[in-house]
Order: structure tokens, then sequence, then C-alpha cells
């Protein structure tokens, strides 16, 4: 049996509270947040219990922590959760700076414990099939993936002022996607080239930011990603890749709330796709956290590790960068 | 908060009991089945207690029973249930015998309890969908409904022997979704022509069954409605319906379980159909059980009535008799 | 070289006169129609002549004649052709009346001519992909045929009223769509049960007829086949097939104008089927066309003969007979 | 009544030649080609007569002339017919050097007569239709462009050496797509970023091309296109374009031969998109051949310009120096 703490009662921290206490073997024992109703609340609702997050750290019964509270908490409670020798589960993105993932990277390494890093998209069963039928080699060598990733709408301008920019904020999964899925065998990007716009609100360029994104990476084996990004879609939530190999190709669409097609004089017309990230990706979430406490049990290592985190990050940080200067990154 | 005793802990009590059991304010008090075995290790997991039907019907602290053990022990679990007092959900069918039903019609009625029966279909999110659009009149007035009802693959011999005939067995849940789709107003079936054929399997024929059938309904309003079923379809479950409309027509496709499509030099290449009714139906499942504690709350009426359970017997009997004869059945 | 008469410069008649005179090797000589300006002005287009039937009749240059003239005049100029030694390319129907498509189909073949019936769907690139696929085995042995066959709207009740019902005017393709892909290996049809309603407009009631109807046909062989149909569609065009087979399941889809879906706020709207037979049929028009001179050709047998066309009208009578009597037909 | 000659005798020419001929007021008066065989044997076939460029460039009563010939015969033969006054229709690219396209676009205009570019894809159904609906605001403020273009084999060595490359030589038709949608209000490209890579054969690294490609632009309204393209899909021919706009997306997919899914064991099977450029934009061909005799009447300008054929070569150039380069290239 594992006892586990959370650490941000939130909409991200209620999710994986709620999929984390319904695994068997796994007790939900700490509920910590600053806000004290919102941690408050989601104990009672599981029949945890509310702690500060010395409490959680002194407590040698707790083997894991799920850390879901907001960004510029992250590094500090993964260093004192190793510290404590506690295995981690940590929300993307480790942290905005990459002087601190890199030594919260290091922190990990030395207390020895297990880190695996919020990449639900990994868990999402369409993105992980193909990557399934990458591995046993249905389309053969991996040439050009084509990621689309499209947000319903941009969070407030508060938000995005204190994310690190959007692709820090909202590209870091894409680039995810790209390591894990054109990278599988090692390939590791070489050239880089971002830009945007902003076209959807005055506000967002006001704030220092983009809201539409276009980058493009060539890997050491020449392989090609273009990655397409808005953070306002008129139709909803846009979550799907192309990966074009040298035997065909995998699709990877959008998932849908119903199957029902009208026909009517005006045409034929379906659902849009899962309305956002919690619907759209409610079985990753489900998955992720059942592979971390599997992985615990078992020993295995995880899918995404603190190490994906940083490569992650160091992407991001230099589409940022290539897309002020407006020229390319090379590595 | 409702305690509830589950009948059956086989495949589908099993799926009941832990859709009951995550549900706020249910209790699985007891699970109760001949095989003790079986009822041990649901009770174990879900932590209820092992009872026979008799323990369950003399304590007064039970609420409620769901009724999900074999064809043969509905009726009489059923009658007893009311007799007690107990509000039942009963899944399909309630007997093979139509003056079985009818005297437990009676039953529920005189005890003045709630019953509901779990035609599942009505709650699956497509089906339910289409049923919404009907209603709020977006393709005006209902027309034609073709129903493409096929089964993965014919049961053992011996169960169909007992089942009652495919009419009672599989089409029963059809017939549900003709009347709760096309007789929405209270329109009725008038005109039944139905017949089969044994084309997968003659032990199903030897048996006295059919396995491929078509039915035709015309109602009272002229509606008509088509169904076709197999036993045995190669590329898996398919449970579609299409509803023509005076302006326009609702298609309820298969659920998928991922949305990959493989292009390449052969086609292009999608999923087929969730595997079986425990797949494409889990979400149903969950939903009509749902369904059911959130009635019994309010006291609203169930979308699935025993009334429902036996007009859908009826027209199974009516359309095992049109197949036998070769001759239309008429009311 | 041939030289070809057509009968008939209304909307099929142009159609057919534009393809055959697209044909190398065909020549299109006389155009024939009471309607003296329909004649002229078609065969100014093409090139041809304006001629009654008894100088093409009369004319040995002549090799054959096409019919596309109105219904009523069918068999009297197919049997009149016959008799002058001219090959015949014949819309359907032949004729209303039994009697008289059984002395066309003696008068053929007395006269040794060969007679091609336009059943055009067993040329369109969909349909007869889907009945070379099953020729090949690619699902096995056919078990069910479920045809959906939905017109835009309703022709003038004046033009209903001189149809012979719309068993025969319009299903009598549906018919031969069965006959064609059902009783590819000479299996028959052994009971019908048909029915029908006036849903979409009283008028057609009052002359007599249907405007929705299901039909249902057992084979010899045990083989099921559901036809469904209306007279009036509100999204359109209507023409899909799907064929059940032990192995597999081919399901043919309506043709599109475009290839463009719009996403936007209230879902993804692809286009409507092509708009009615003229758009859909186009390609089928074209290739019938070419079969019926490849054939004068090579002197292979036509893929549609009379013996078809009269196959198709014992159908649809039987079809009227059942709908009138509400009681199958057996053979 | 317009007289015509054509230049080229080859795969394209020939599918210009049917097309204008089949036109009504349009003349296929000659055939010009260096291959005697090939000129002879299409001017036999549509009636037309074997001519030199010499005897059509004298003849006055030449009204316009098709240059369907190599790539290399396009900017000489287009300044002499512009100087003999014939209006002219030609091919992409007009020529490979950017000053002979500078220049034969001046001798266009010094004659003052009407020229084409053969962009066939702006009268494709699907493309032009997004446009269209673009042109009616449905889709709101155009932001993005994601084009996805590839062959389904490279052509021979010796046609790539000489083919100016992959830009010039195969995106020339993309960047005709990022103007004709993108700039369609006379935005223009700002900042274009190129790369690719030898992925599929190494004879075309030997011959200093690349085989897949990577294209961003940015254009002065800040809107982002992004090309994606290979020279070998193992699926065949991909063409296909999304437009996402500021109220909705329209997504062009591909068009397939037939619409036959196939549902078996190993999932459901669709078509593979038509087989290569003649397939796919056959109806495009015989649209845009009409197009320019519709014009040549009329006097409306053409949808495709030889300024236009002058803008995609300036972009091509840009994306071979990118490419080459590594960096992007600001206007």
């Amino acid at each position: 049996m594992k006892n586990v703490a959370i650490f941000g009662a939130g909409r991200i921290g209620r999710i994986h509270a709620g999929n984390l206490a319904a695994l068997s073997g796994v007790t939900l024992k700490y509920v910590s947040d600053p806000v004290a109703d919102a941690a408050g609340s989601l104990a009672r609702q599981l029949g945890a219990q509310v702690a500060s997050a010395d409490q959680v750290f002194a407590d040698s019964a707790v083997d894991a922590v799920v850390i879901a509270s907001s960004t510029d908490t992250h590094s500090d409670l993964l260093s004192r959760a190793a510290a404590a020798g506690k295995h981690i589960f940590c929300e993307k993105p480790i942290d905005l700076s990459l002087a601190r993932v890199r030594s919260c990277v290091q922190a990990v390494q030395q207390a020895g414990v297990a880190c695996m890093i919020g990449f639900q998209r990994r868990f999402d069963p369409t993105f992980n099939e193909a990557r399934s039928r990458l591995d046993r080699g249905e389309i053969g060598n991996p040439e050009m993936l084509i990621v689309t990733s499209r947000d319903p709408g941009a969070p407030p301008v508060d938000y995005i002022k204190a994310s690190g920019g959007i692709f820090r904020d909202m590209l870091i999964h894409d680039f995810d996607v790209f390591r894990w899925i054109l990278c599988a065998d090692g390939d590791t990007a070489q050239w880089l080239s971002a830009t945007g716009s902003v076209l959807t609100d005055p506000a967002i360029g006001a704030a220092g930011d983009l809201d539409c994104t276009a980058v493009t990476i060539r890997t050491a084996k020449g392989r090609l990603c273009q990655i397409n990004t808005t953070r306002r879609s008129a139709y909803g939530y846009d979550q799907r890749f192309e990966l074009m190999g040298s035997h065909g190709m995998l699709q990877c669409g959008n998932h849908r709330p119903t199957e029902v097609a009208q026909w009517d004089a005006g045409g034929i017309h379906g659902d849009n796709p899962e309305n956002f990230f919690l619907q759209r990706y409610a079985a990753a979430y489900r998955l992720e956290m059942a592979h971390f406490f599997d992985c615990l049990q078992s020993g295995s290592p995880f899918r995404t590790t603190v190490a994906d985190g940083l490569a992650a990050q160091e992407l991001a940080d230099a589409a940022s960068e290539s897309a002020k200067s407006g020229r390319p990154v090379n590595w």
C-alpha cells in the first residue's frame, strides 16, 4: 500500500487526486494547498487529511507526492520531496528557469528517488497507439511529423504574463510529442526555427507574448517536424498529429463526445472535438497516474522522466529565442 | 444514503456493482450469488457482505436491489423484492414468459416500488444525443428508423437453447430502441413482419433458432422501422441506427477504441468498433446506474420502466411468431 | 464504325446522346423525338439529323438504337427495333405491364439482336467496386444486403399517376441491385414482404401510391435483403448499400461534390451527397454507354440484359402486391 | 470561334488538347512537337494538323496557343507567341531563371496579349470551394494555412537534375496555393524559412536536391503558412490543405476513386487518394481550359496570371536559398 500526498487542490489537482484515490493499493493521505477551503473540500471528499508541506515531508509514512500546485512552486516542492526521499509525480513544466530545472534533475538523481513528469499525451489512447505502431514497424522509418495543437481560447492575460510565454506554457507538450515520436530511437533536434504572431488578441501582444506559432525542427537524422498552434480555435480544442513514415502514415484524430452525424439541408454535421484538455485527456490522466504507481510497484522506468521534462523545456527555450531573433537555433 | 444488494456476481453483475459502489450516497451492502466464490470475491473487492436472498429481503436497511443474475431467476427475485418493498433495477429480459412478465408488472404496481429495466442503450451518449435532438425537433417528424445490430459471435449453443430465441434474447434491445425512438410520442406498432435464416452456424439451426434476422415494423402513424441483425459479424460488434425525419436524418455510428487512421499502400485503415457490449456500453452502464439512484433520490420517473420491459417482450414474441409462420402480425 | 439513332431528346436522352457521341467508333446519326424542337436542338448540337421512327428503322445503315423516350413508348420501339434487326439499349423500365415486357424479351430473342437495359447503378464506380470485391471473395459468402435509396423530392403527382407506382418506378433499381449483388451466384428471391406509407405528401396517397417503403426479401439460400426508400429526403439524394458477408462487410457511400469540411462553433460540416441521379451517376451513364458499344464490338454479353429488366419488374410487381395485401409473396 | 495551336504532345499536352477540343467554340488547329510521332498521333486523334512553331506563329488565323512543351522551351515560345499577338496559356513554371520569367512578363505586357499560367489547383472543385467560402467570410479572417503536398514517387534523377530543384519543380504549386489562399486580400510574404532533407533516395541528394521539405512563411499581416512535402508517399498522392480562420477552419481533403469502405477483421478500410495529378486534377484541368477560353471570350481577367507565375517563382527561389543557407529570407 502506497501512501500519497498531493500538492494543489485546483483543477488539475482534483483530477489527479480522484484518479489516484480510485487505484487499488494507493491511499491518498494528505491534501496540501495554500487555499484552505480547496484543500479541505478535496480532502473531505476523498477521505484524506489536510496538511502543510512541512507535515507531508516530515511524515515517513508518505511514499510519494503528486505536485499539481502552481508552476512557481514546482521546483521548490520537487527538491524538498527529493531530499525527503519521496517519489515524485510533477506536473509540467518543472520550472520556467532552465537553471532551476537542471538543479531539480540533479536533486532527483542524488536522492535516488523516482520522478515522473506529467506529459499526459503519452498516455492518450490514440497517440499511444500511434507510438506502438511506430515501434512495431508498421510505417517503417519515421520521416515527418506534423503537429496541430490549438486551444479553444486564451487564458487570462495575467496568467499569460506569468506563463513564460506560449512556447514554454503551451508548446512544451508539443515539444515532448516531437521527442517521444520522432526521436524514439535516440534522434535529437539539430536545427529549430520558430516564428509567431499576435492574431487573436492584441492584449497578448501587449503582454509580450504570441498567440499563433509555427515551429520547424530538423533532427540529426534529417527528420522534419512542423508544429502549428493557436490560442484561440473557433471550433474548440484540436489535438492531432500525423506521422509520415517510409511505408505509411499514422494520422491521429481528435476524440468526439458522440458519434452522431446529422444530415440536413445544410450538409452533414458531426460533433466538434472534446471540449478541452480535461475531457480530451480524461483517459490519459487516469492512465498516467496508474502508470506512476505501477512503476513504483514494479520498479520499471517511467514513460516520462524528469530528463524528458528538461529536454522539452530546452526546446521551448530555443523556440522562444528563435521567434524573438527571427533566426534558427542550431545544436 | 441508499443501501443496496446485488443479485448476480457474473460479468454484468460485476459491472453494475462497480458502478454503483462508485456513486456517492450509495452503499453496496450485499452481494448474493449461488456461486459462493464469485459472490465472495466481488464482495471483498467492494467492501460488501455476502448474503442469501432471504437475508437480503429480510434486512429492512436494504433500500434497493439490483437483479443481474441469470434470466430464469429474474421474475422470482423481482416479485420477492417488490413484496419486500425494495426498489428494483432488473436486467433485461424480465422473463421469457410473457405471462410471468405481466405478473411481475402487477407485483411492482401493487407494491408501489420503483422498478427500472436495464435497457442500457438508452443511456449510450450517441444514441441518447440522437433522441435529444429528435425531442428538440432538429429533424422534424420521425419517419423511418434503420437499426443495425450485429454481434461479433454467437454465444454457446447451450445458452441459445435456453435463451428463448434470437428475437427475445438479442433483438429485445432493438425493439426497445424502436419504441424509444420511433414511438416517443406514443405511437405504437401496428404491423410487424419478421424473417430470418441460419447462415453462420448450422448448430444454431439444429437448436431451433435463427442467427440472422430481418424485421420490419409499421406504426399506427405509418412510420417504418427495419432492423437487421446477425449473431456473427466478422469485423466485430456493430451497433448503429439511422433515424430519418421530415427535415433531416440522424446517423448514430459506432464508438472506436482510438482515432488512429493508418494510410499505407493498402488503403486508409481505421479502428474497428469497440469490441463488444461491455466496451461499447461502458459509459451507458455507468450512466444508467447513476440514473437509477438519481431517480430514487428525486422521485423522478425512470427512463426505462417495467412497462417498457413488457412492451419490448411483446414485440419479441410477435417477431418470433411471424418468423415461424412466415406471415406478419397485426395489432 | 457504328451508326446509332436515339429516341428521346429529354433529360436522360441528352445525357446518353452526349456520352455516345464522344465515343470513338460511334456516330450519332439520328435523333428522334415527337417534340420537334428538342430533337432539332440536340441533333444540331451533336451533328446528327432529325428523323422519325419509321426513317430510323428503314435505314439499314443504323446498327443500334438507344431508347430513352417516355416509358409508354419503350415496348413498341423495342419490338420494332428488334424486328428491324437493330441492337438495342433501352432505358428502364421496359414497360409497366409484365405481359408486354415478356413479349419484348421474346421479340429480342427471336430477332437475335443484342439488348441492354439501362440499370446504370451497375456501372457506378463505387457499387461496381463492391461487386468486384464480392467476386474476388474479399468478404466471403454474402449474407445480408441493406439498401438505402432516397430521392430528394417527389416528381409531380401527374407523373406518379402514370408511373406504375413507387415499386415499379423507383425501387426497380433497388430490385436490380438486390439481384446483381445478392444473387450473383444464381440465387433467387423466395419470399418478399413489402410495406409502405404516405408520410411526405398526401397528394401521393390520393393518387393511390406510397412515398416511403420498406421491403424485405429472403432468397433460396437464406440471404436477407432490406430496402428502405423515400421520395423526399431533406438532405438530398441518398444512394448507399451495405453488403454483409461471412468474412467482412462492404459499405458503399454517397459521392460528394467536394471534400471540404468546415469546422466551426456549430460542429464539423461536410458536403451533402451529389444532388440527384444525373450528378451521382454521371460516370455510370458514361461507362454504361461505353460498355454497350464495347460489347457490340467484341460480342461479349452485356452486364444488364433484357432478362434482368424482366426479373426486376417481377420483383416490383410482387412488392406492389405485397404492400397492397399486407402479406408476403412466396416463390 | 477560336483557333488554337498546342505546343507539346506529351502527357500534359494530350490532357489539355483533349479538353480544349471538347469545348464548343474552340478549334484545335495545330499540334506542334519535336517528336513527330507524338504530334502526328495527337493531331490525327483530334482532327488537327501538325505544324512547326514557325507555321503556328505565321498563321494569322491562330488566336491562342497552349504551351505544354518541356520547361526549357516555355520562355522562348511564350515570347514569340506574345510577339505574334497570340493569347497564351502556359504550363508552370514559366522558366527556371527568374530573369527570363521577368522578361516574359514584360513581353506579354508590351504585346497586350492575355497570358494565363497553368496553376490547376485553383480550379480543383475542393480547393476552389474553400477559396469561395473564405471570400464569403464563412471562417472570418484567415490566420494559418497548413499545406500537405506529397507525391507518390520521385521522378527519374535525370529529370530532377534539370528541374531546378524541389522548391521550383514541386513546391511552386504550393507557393501559388499560399498566395491564392492566404494573400487573397493583397497580403504578401515577409519572412520565409525553408529546410529539407534527403530521406527517400540518396541519388536525389547526390543530384544536389532534397526530397522532403518543410517551409514556413509569415506574411506582412502576421499570417502563418506551413508547407510539408515529400517526393515519396507510400500511400500515394496526397494533396490537402487546412485554412484556419478567426471563425472556423476549412479542411480540404483528398478525392478518392470510390466510396467503398471494407469492414473486416483487420479494421475499416477506405480507398487511398486518387493515384496522381492526372487523376486528382482531371476536373481541374478541364475547368482551367474552359476558364481560359471563357475569359478570352468575355474579356474577364484570368484567375492565374503571368504575374502569379512570377510571384510563385520568387518564393521558390527564396525557399531554395533559405534551405541552402539555413537562414530565413526577409522581404
